[in-house]
């Protein structure tokens, strides 16, 4: 049904890469030797990939000047994470990270320009795509090219509609193929939550599940909060991971369409530090049942140091290391679980339950936690049925159920 | 009256430098071997000194964390000037620099402060120039630290009271003072023409004229249209620097404070190109008619490439060499005119006649190009009278009036 990467045999397992000295202010000042440590701790805990976030201000200080230097540095950075053993997805417009929006000034003051629907603007980071891909084609070690991380941030500050952000999301991922050319790796966006549990959000859940070589999720657990709501050690909180990939291969048009988890974490105090290694244990243990699972990414390598200010509170604590390079319970956690599962056969039973979600835009908050379908999910999870989600104009569709072995439609009550 | 150092024995001619290779983006890739060459050219011409600018973001990507790499490197590029043969005034937080606003991300998006009147922003910005100020100290060739490029044009998007101003300004210049320690370096701030004819602007004549160690005032001829409304060879555009320097110095507390003609230029089309080398020779022989000149800073010395993106058309042709490094014909003239004045004796005729201003916070428009006071002090100049300026509240001061030699206050009709 479509040209969608086949899942790998067994999933990948990763991190999402925060420099450990300064941030990714440290691309300011980019030394291949630092990151390298980093990288070789990462590798340590037996993860088999990275993902890692360029600025865009420094890679296009004007509209029209990609600086060669930082898009050398991008690739350095592949480079030395292939000597650590690791492969590489690069996000390329940063844009948004850990609270912090990183626009070059040409969008900004007395040149405001909206990054998502200023044609000019469009075409300056299908550029930077286009060159980015070039200039990373070909290494051994990318598994591709993201539009940026969470475009979705960007919203509040650049109004948008759902076809603004369409042809925008269109326009950049065939500027990264493009880009990209022959090599085979893979072409991908991403959003924060509010793409699949925000009503009338314009970036949809069909742009998520549709658009790009598959789905990519970050279930955050303050998200709707999550954590709040039902506890840090609730079966909602330990299945959220789980229901964000089940849920975001209901929108697909590709029943086999990877999703990938890639951002999930244990912010204080929403997952007290005590709860982390056992968050993360069920998180990726329960991610890992899903048959269509691209991988799991964690949230994120290295503590963001406390001499930084201004982080919301939670981001100091995400890290798998600590400011000093120490690793965390929660490293040791994620590398254990790692390690069982890649010994452990894949599960492929098909799960043969699915609950019917009603497709409506203006209603998505239904799916997301505190709303009456993703309850009714939670509920039947906790009798172990293990249910997929079918959007209900496939729910009497034979051909479609069986493409995903699903047996039993059940309506929520 | 005050500790403002004397001017000193003949006026300073200098220029803006403008990196020719990549503008103010070269500092991402700082060069000192590109700059080094573009310096060269600029002593070439006989000038004393730059001005330089390096960028906010750059030196201080987080609110608390002023990269040392950047502050070295701004330190470098004074060094480098020094073996050109040219002094330097460092401006320390871009801020605004032509028509692009440089932000840190930490006062952006979901992070926005209010620059001027956010407490630990202006104490930020406070530690930047004291880190800058001491960096910098004890070099022989620094003429001194000023805060930054034209601070008001971020008044748009960061409101503020004369009052918020006037703490901002008390606050970073001793900041810088703090820096620079027992080094006898200038700490100065500048503003765009708004400060001398806006009515109600909040950066006010007397903050200018009375805060830091001289005043700095930016006379650009498209302000209040000038160059439109008289014509690019009319005696209101050749007098404008010079007038400038009499408007800034009845605003002193001190008369005998220098007032520093730190930016000027020939922007096309108001200044048409066949005319900039005689604009030039006029603007900076008439301001050198001032006594109190502490010199004239040409903008700029480098063309803005036309491969960089959004500048106002009139940005690209300010240079005084063109964007593949040649001459034109306005650098021949400023460097003649230059070697002329340095070979004659200064004026020391004192101005007699001087024409009284009502200093009015919400009339400041009379003051500028198309205002009543204006032209009456240009009807005054053509039949050449060089008068003064005096505040009406000095008119009938003798103690004042003799320390500035001046014999005849005269009214505007």
């Amino acid at each position: 049904m479509s040209t969608s990467p086949a899942p790998s045999s067994a999933p990948r397992f990763g991190v999402n890469y925060t420099p450990r000295r300064g941030w990714f202010h440290s691309w300011y000042d980019f030394d291949a030797a630092l990151a390298r440590e980093d990288l070789d701790q990462i590798a340590g805990l037996g993860l088999d990939h990275v993902r890692i976030f360029p600025l865009w201000p420094l890679l296009q200080p004007n509209r029209t000047l990609i600086r060669a230097s930082a898009v050398d540095q991008v690739a350095q950075l592949v480079d030395v994470a292939a000597e650590a053993g690791l492969d590489v997805m690069v996000d390329g417009v940063q844009g948004h990270l850990s609270s912090f929006d990183f626009y070059p000034e040409w969008t900004r003051s007395w040149h405001h320009r909206n990054v998502f629907t200023d044609p000019e603007t469009i075409e300056a980071q299908a550029n930077l795509l286009r060159t980015l891909g070039s200039a990373l084609a070909g290494r051994p070690n990318l598994l591709g090219l993201q539009l940026g991380n969470e475009l979705n941030n960007l919203v509040e500050h650049n109004p948008v509609t759902v076809a603004d952000v369409d042809h925008y999301l269109d326009t950049l991922l065939a500027a990264a193929r493009t880009g990209l050319g022959s090599t085979a790796g893979l072409v991908t966006h991403s959003a924060y939550d509010a793409a699949w549990y925000g009503d009338d959000h314009p970036f949809t859940p069909e742009a998520s599940a549709r658009k790009g070589d598959l789905t990519t999720v970050h279930p955050w657990v303050f998200s709707a909060d999550c954590a709040r709501r039902y506890g840090p050690r609730s079966p909602q909180v330990e299945h959220l991971a789980e229901y964000g990939v089940e849920l975001a291969t209901a929108y697909a048009e590709d029943p086999a369409r990877p999703v990938w988890v890639q951002e999930t974490g244990a912010p204080e105090p929403h997952i007290p530090a005590a709860d982390a290694p056992g968050f993360a244990r069920a998180t990726v243990r329960n991610a890992a049942g899903c048959a269509n699972l691209y991988g799991v990414t964690w949230w994120c390598s290295h503590d963001v140091d406390r001499s930084l200010a201004d982080f919301p509170e939670l981001e100091y604590t995400l890290g798998l290391f600590d400011a000093t390079g120490r690793p965390k319970p929660i490293a040791q956690a994620l590398a254990e679980t790692v390690a069982e599962l890649r010994a452990e056969p894949r599960p492929t039973e098909p799960r043969t339950t699915a609950l019917a979600l009603v497709r409506t835009p203006g209603t998505r908050s239904i799916s997301g936690p505190g709303g009456a379908y993703f309850e009714a999910w939670m509920r039947l999870r906790a009798e172990d049925v293990r249910p997929a989600v079918v959007l209900t104009e496939h729910a009497e569709d034979e051909t479609y159920l069986t493409a995903r072995g699903i047996k039993e439609v059940v309506r929520p009550l």
